[in-house]
């Protein structure tokens, strides 16, 4: 599970940091990309990457500005021009379905692959045995979207050799155990299902927040995050700045991390008026607060590691 | 005059390519810049040229396919952000006016500058002192238009020097002869307005095309032009296949160029199919038919000279 930063700028593509996208790499765990928001050229952006569009599997928007969506009629078209064929779920604010919908009408594109379009409410919009996708408004003055992304703990694996071991064969009693599940057997034993599992694997959270001011669904979304994505569009003492355009400074996201308790924070969406001597400096603004801190620079990948 | 390409590809964005936009640059003639045709990412090419977003004065769409159209609403915003005040005409095919209004619409999106659109039929879609624009049908499929830009000649300057001599005092005669009158004098003597004016300057005529097979408008459109843009996107042999996706060969292009008498010869929306080695070849198959054939590149500039 990787973070890839394909654009990480803010309100207007520049020469450094292009407009908002960010792909979750699912690739061991499903093989499969989670795109957030799709900024004007994404789709140019992936040229010069590893990622595969057919390998996109779901699309979450976190609100309806356009330097988060204009790049999804053209990333959606391509996608199919290079023989994408598995279905699509996009998921954002409403009004994401009539943008989509019109762009590709008005321009006669007949996509080769199913797409879902899915308008969201806040709550739990996904969950399958392997993740749960969490919804969350932020403050933003316009909707926007915060998600949780839950992966489920993994059971630990079955120790079939130490149950040989200990006598006990193969059969429908096995599944039980590896479902956690106290058996008692037929000589009376009584099996506690821990003593014959592996360790389990606790799943990693993600979190990735669309713009906004510093405000308590953040804090939320973020609780106990491996890795926290934080929009800091401002440099720390631009507080009132970031209020009045309803986005955050370095200073607000590294509080935000600090009190949600998570282990690591990535800063993006950072104005185009810092230049890259700039940006270590509001590196260094949020490690005063939180420590495990870095910039997010476009192309830039961050694993997230399982726990050991 | 110039022409600027920024994007010079088929379909996709490629590495070598972007989708098509052209910019003709009428900066001598009115400060302004003419897009045809904005492609998603258009906005980032420009970034990398001398070109003033807040120049562009009008944008004329050939066609509505996405490789054309894509780059419009983030075009259209940043020129806000970036403190264009001055209107914005955007002519396009009926259809063209829903996409851009949703998409502004549904990202919240308020421009600045006061923007225009006309959805355009076959004829003369702008006239004023300087310019007049003609629009046909092509063949491609959907409505797709071609354009003629045509400059108005420019009467010859006023000689003053020449008519002080004569003993022609300045007053409102001056403005008749200006104007290509024959004016008699009070002392009887008729005076021919060309004895006292300059050599008139011809005006130039530019016409570029949106996707086509070979037909007879690109013909009737290019007649007699200093620059003709028509588009290539397959190699010559492969007619077959551009008549059946709506597109024109090398050869083809020249043909239009060779019988419409043009002086110059562009080619662009070059597949992707085709590397840097192959447009050597695209060039050459062209030049077979008409020698003054150049392949258009991202980048590259053309100079249309007035007439000596
Ligand atoms: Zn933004
Ligand atoms: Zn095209």
């Amino acid at each position: 599970m990787d973070i890839f930063f394909l654009g990480t700028g803010a309100g207007m593509p520049a020469k450094l940091r292009n407009v908002t996208s960010i792909a979750l790499k699912l690739l061991e765990e499903r093989g499969a990309i989670w795109l957030f928001d799709c900024g004007e050229a994404t789709q140019h952006q992936i040229l010069h990457t590893s990622i595969k569009p057919r390998r996109i599997e779901k699309i979450f928007i976190t609100h309806l500005h356009g330097d988060h969506i204009y790049g999804l009629p053209g990333l959606l078209s391509s996608r199919s021009f290079q023989g994408g064929e598995s279905e699509v779920i996009l998921y954002g604010p409403k009004g994401i379905k009539e943008y989509v919908e019109i762009s590709l009408t008005v321009s006669q594109t007949y996509l080769k692959y199913p797409l879902k379009i899915v308008e969201i409410k806040e709550g739990t919009i996904f969950e399958d045995e392997e993740f749960i996708v969490e919804a969350r408004l932020l403050e933003h003055g316009i909707p926007s979207y915060g998600y949780r992304v839950i992966e489920k703990d993994r059971p630990g694996t079955l120790l079939a050799d130490k149950l040989q071991e200990a006598g006990i064969k193969p059969g429908p009693i096995y599944r039980k155990i590896k479902n956690g599940e106290t058996v008692k057997l037929d000589d009376g034993r009584v099996i506690e299902p821990n003593e014959f599992l592996g360790k389990a694997q606790k799943g990693r959270v993600v979190t990735i927040l669309g713009d906004t001011r510093k405000c308590e669904a953040a804090f939320e979304l973020a609780t106990g995050a491996d890795l926290l994505v934080h929009e800091a569009t401002f440099s720390a003492g631009e507080e009132n700045l970031a209020f009045e355009y309803f986005h955050s400074t370095t200073l607000q996201a590294a509080e935000i991390a600090k009190q949600a308790n998570v282990k690591k924070l990535c800063l993006t969406h950072i104005s185009s008026r810092y230049d890259r001597n700039d940006w270590i400096e509001l590196v260094q603004e949020s490690k005063k607060i939180f420590p495990h801190t870095e910039i997010a620079e476009d192309f830039k990948e961050v694993h997230i590691p399982l726990e050991k």
